[in-house]
């Protein structure tokens, strides 16, 4: 195992940028990475000899294609090839003026990301062959992108003789990464695109980059198709082990939901889908292995082994998604079972690995992921939450849909006051409404510090108003948020299990988090943000997420709704290589610290339960 | 273009062999072309860090892999891993004594090839997952094969939960190359098998190989199913041009038939097909672009444009075969669209590279390739011989199958005696018969210097009994071969238009190679040996060859006939992973010659239209 823990110092000239980054990473990705632009056209692949730069304290070896790039003197001087030379010490670097301005934009947590897409595209008007120039057809192409690559994907060959003699020899050339995949007719230059896809377990989104700009050129999302199967991942795990021929229905509708995205979101951008050559996948351990058709058995059993980590040249069509048939499908690498690479892209556009505050990110769901990192070390962890946020075991809970209260405010003349999502009558009660409620009622105290509620009499002493709503039945306490008056239907209620449903789930939550400040020898008040990911993380309110104890008890500015992450990560590594090169970092420096083994988890964690004074 | 007649010497010691290689070869290729075995488990991928060599004399940069392997004080004593050290320069090499004799096997040409395949299988008994060791399932397969590789095909996944847990984490890593293909439960490491194709136009022959020995286990071969688009390239390259929907077609047939070889050769020898990890081809280009549905119809028209000369990354399922799923195909390179892989197969079981003497490689057949070399420089050229010795456009003419004379020829009393092919009548008259029955007629003088038949007084006057054989039909001259009496049937006869057209094919050949040792600065005396390749060259008689001038006027002992050499070829390049590499120098080595660019090409050919004297 490498020290995941060490860093080294960059200093890049003449921007005076100093950045700390994992060793062995390339000057160009580091480069990259924090900003600085560096002149390049093959995106790092020693190809184009293009990146030079000039290493002016510190010492990195010559590559071998250093030689062909720089005399000997410049290389005594310290002249190298960017993305060839991999900083293992601290360095200072000198980096030369850009011949040309590369684009950026931002995405992520305020990442601004230049645009170096793996797909290259180059118009070649090639001279006819004759008897004296019989070079074959791939020759002739690849002796016109010797700046891009000299390799090419065999299976494009079948059409090539007819590519280059319909178009008189003018064609446009297509390289991924360091492969030549494709010869378009014409030039289509003009032309890049590429589908970044959010594979939830709830939902899949499915964005389309125009790769030139950067911006999103159209923007789909539906609920997974494998719902059916089972709302989180272990039941949809159980279903395999269940009934085998499950793994294959899981597997089909999951294409089908990739697919029908990639689809609508071609037709609105007015996108033909085999003009499309990549697509990026963030999701769960268990989604990709489903999607990919891999049993997912062993990661839902102890000790929650996956079949691996990467998936490193999978096809768009591995994921049955009908792009350009030689479309790769770039797939965020898993730290674990239940840390996987909607995490890593979420750490990777919240970059985790490069703000130097102590920062907390938290991805709430069924299985909450958290990392905790400070520029310079990392570390993870998983906490079986349980469904509650989903609100799947809540008396009246129900997805964050149109009906569902997602907002409780109790007043200073203890009205009960619910925000509901849509323009209709409240039906339910979603995650975010029932940390909400808990959190209300606790604060005005029908709700103990144990999470029982309290008696009526102690109800009546607090506010008449709020007792009246504390019901029985069945022998669970109930406490009526919305009246069949406001419901219009049934009321909504919010129940004693409900209440322990949440305390669970916060108390795993925080056990984790806690668990992982111990490991960094750090206290929660040193935290200077904690990001909430994903959509549950959007619509929770800080206050009361402190309130419980959710989260640390810090300024609630330091609370921080991170939105899609997962989502942007898989947008970023579709337009720039070298963000995909820090996606493969992460997965490297990331240490994991898995619960089940810790013998203190059940203690801290029963010590969790309450709420804080 | 690098100077491809430059080489470089090399010296081995303790063994005191002296080879010569062209610049680039890697050390340990250079010694395995020369039967000099180094130690390596891995095949020549800087892996196994075994191939360790002490270069005494000249300078090889050392690798980074070098870096790992040795210490600085070895490295600057000359010691470098073999397989990453490529020569560029005179050098002198020291090879330590192996820790284990590996086998070897004659094949080609009496080449001597050291048993290295690409194929290597590991058994490996792992240790069961746990909370405290949760690599993933391929991570643990790579851990026990370090020295291997560290690479793996993502598809060998899907199979891989069931695999390692049906067989109690007993199981056999199966690497390729640098790549995990596949894992097979339990230890399968005796089982290593692959085919070899001889892609012919006419026979298609594939030999089942256990590679774990050499030896072929099964040989089975049949027609080409394409036949019925024609006997020659040049038919069914105008089958596609007059039908595109003939491409499909052509495809389909190649396929069924090395399919159904490869079925016969497997249940022949006992071995599941999904065991067989690697099939090789060589084929000339024809048959390869239609093998992989490649429209070839810019090879069948000036300026005879190949797609690609080279197919590295094809799988056995791009030609059809059903193998295991994710099986290669190792594709001999093409250097023209006439010279192709057969003839690239051919020069490596011919040991064209490396020996010494100055020789001649002659591939007679429609169309006919020439290779010169004299181990040090190499040059080819294809001749457009014509169906002549296909006996497609003679008129008694027939393949060389039971009922074929295949030898003619004339006793001192002017009995005419045929050998037939099969204990059965004449029934016509087969390629080597063609070229016996004219060079006998020559010497007798039946047939004069310009290849006419002389008058019928004339014949009288050297006998009367061959006079008698002398007619006339349709204003053609004929010459009966067979009675009628002899045949039961129809006599066999020899036409004038039979004669001229043996001739233009014989001129056409020796046009080849008059201008290539013209080429070369060479006369033919000086040649020390003249390889008859293919079928047609096993039957021919060396002494009626050079009667008729087909061949340069040697002692008949250096007209040698060597038998199936592209088929050989094919074995050899899946017996060793180095002599694959040869194939690929021989491909940059061997200069062609274009004869449809030479000027001087149709006055020559006139002037070889007669008999030598």
């Amino acid at each position: 195992m490498t020290d995941t823990t060490a860093r080294i110092d960059l200093a890049f000239e003449p921007s005076g940028k100093q950045v700390r980054v994992p060793p062995g990473v390339s000057i160009f990705d580091a480069a990259s990475w924090n900003g600085i632009a560096i002149d390049s056209t093959c995106g790092g692949h020693g190809t184009c000899k293009k990146c030079r730069v000039q290493v002016t304290s510190g010492s990195v070896p010559a590559s071998r294609h250093d030689s062909r790039a720089f005399t000997q003197e410049q290389i005594d001087d310290g002249w190298r090839l960017a993305c060839l030379a991999n900083a293992t010490c601290n360095l200072r670097i000198d980096v030369p003026p850009m011949t040309t301005r590369p684009k950026a934009a931002t995405v992520g947590v305020g990442r601004q990301v230049i645009l170096r897409p793996s797909i290259v595209k180059r118009y070649l008007e090639l001279a006819d062959p004759s008897l004296s120039d019989q070079r074959s057809d791939i020759q002739r192409i690849l002796d016109g992108i010797t700046d891009l690559t000299e390799h090419y994907d065999p299976a494009m060959l079948r059409g090539l003789p007819a590519a280059l003699r319909t178009s008189d020899w003018k064609v446009t050339a297509v390289v991924v990464d360091d492969r030549l995949v494709a010869v378009e007719p014409g030039d289509t230059t003009s032309r890049l695109f590429g589908i970044a896809f959010d594979l939830g377990t709830t939902t899949v989104v499915a964005t389309l980059l125009d790769l030139s700009t950067g911006t999103p050129a159209a923007v789909a999302s539906m609920l997974n198709k494998q719902q059916p199967f089972g709302a989180d991942v272990i039941s949809r795990i159980s279903a395999v082990m269940l009934d085998p021929s499950a793994l294959g229905k899981l597997q089909d509708l999951a294409h089908q939901t990739m697919q029908e995205l990639a689809m609508e979101a071609c037709e609105e951008a007015g996108v033909d889908p085999v003009e499309i050559y990549e697509i990026s996948v963030a999701g769960n351990a268990t989604m990709v292995h489903l999607a990919l058709g891999i049993d997912p058995e062993s990661l839902g059993v102890a000790p929650f082994i996956m079949t691996s980590q990467s998936f490193d040249d999978a096809l768009a069509a591995d994921f049955g998604v009908a792009i350009h048939p030689r479309g790769r499908a770039v797939v965020f690498p898993a730290l674990g079972a239940y840390v996987g690479g909607d995490i890593i892209a979420g750490a990777l556009a919240s970059g985790m690995d490069r703000d130097k505050r102590l920062r907390l990110f938290i991805d709430i769901g069924t299985n909450c992921e958290i990392v905790l990192g400070d520029g310079n070390r990392m570390i993870a962890t998983a906490a079986p939450a349980g469904p509650a946020f989903e609100a799947a075991s809540i008396r009246c809970g129900m997805r964050a849909a149109p009906g569902a209260i997602e907002v409780v405010q109790i007043t200073d003349n203890f009205d009960v006051v619910c925000g509901v999502i849509g323009d209709v009558p409240a039906v339910g009660l979603c995650g975010s409404g029932l940390v909400d409620a808990v959190a209300e009622l606790a604060r005005v105290g029908i709700i103990d510090g144990s999470g029982r509620f309290v008696s009526a009499e102690e109800a009546s002493a607090i506010a008449p108003a709020l007792a009246s709503r504390l019901t029985d039945a069945d022998g669970l306490r109930l406490f009526e948020l919305a009246t069949e008056a406001e419901t219009g239907s049934d009321p909504v209620h919010l129940s004693q299990r409900d209440v322990r449903e949440l305390q669970f789930a916060k108390a795993a939550i925080s056990t984790g988090w806690q668990l992982l400040l111990e490991e960094f020898g750090a206290q929660p008040e040193d935290l200077q943000q904690v990001l909430l990911a994903g959509s549950f993380g959007t619509y929770l309110s800080a206050k009361n997420a402190i309130r419980i104890g959710l989260v640390p008890r810090l300024p609630v500015l330091r609370i921080v709704s991170a939105g899609n992450v997962a989502g942007e990560g898989a947008k970023m590594v579709l337009l720039s290589g070298p963000e995909r090169h820090g996606a493969n970092a992460l997965l490297r420096e990331i240490e994991y610290l898995e619960l089940s083994d810790r013998t203190d988890f059940n203690d801290r964690f029963v010590d969790e339960l309450a709420f804080p004074g």
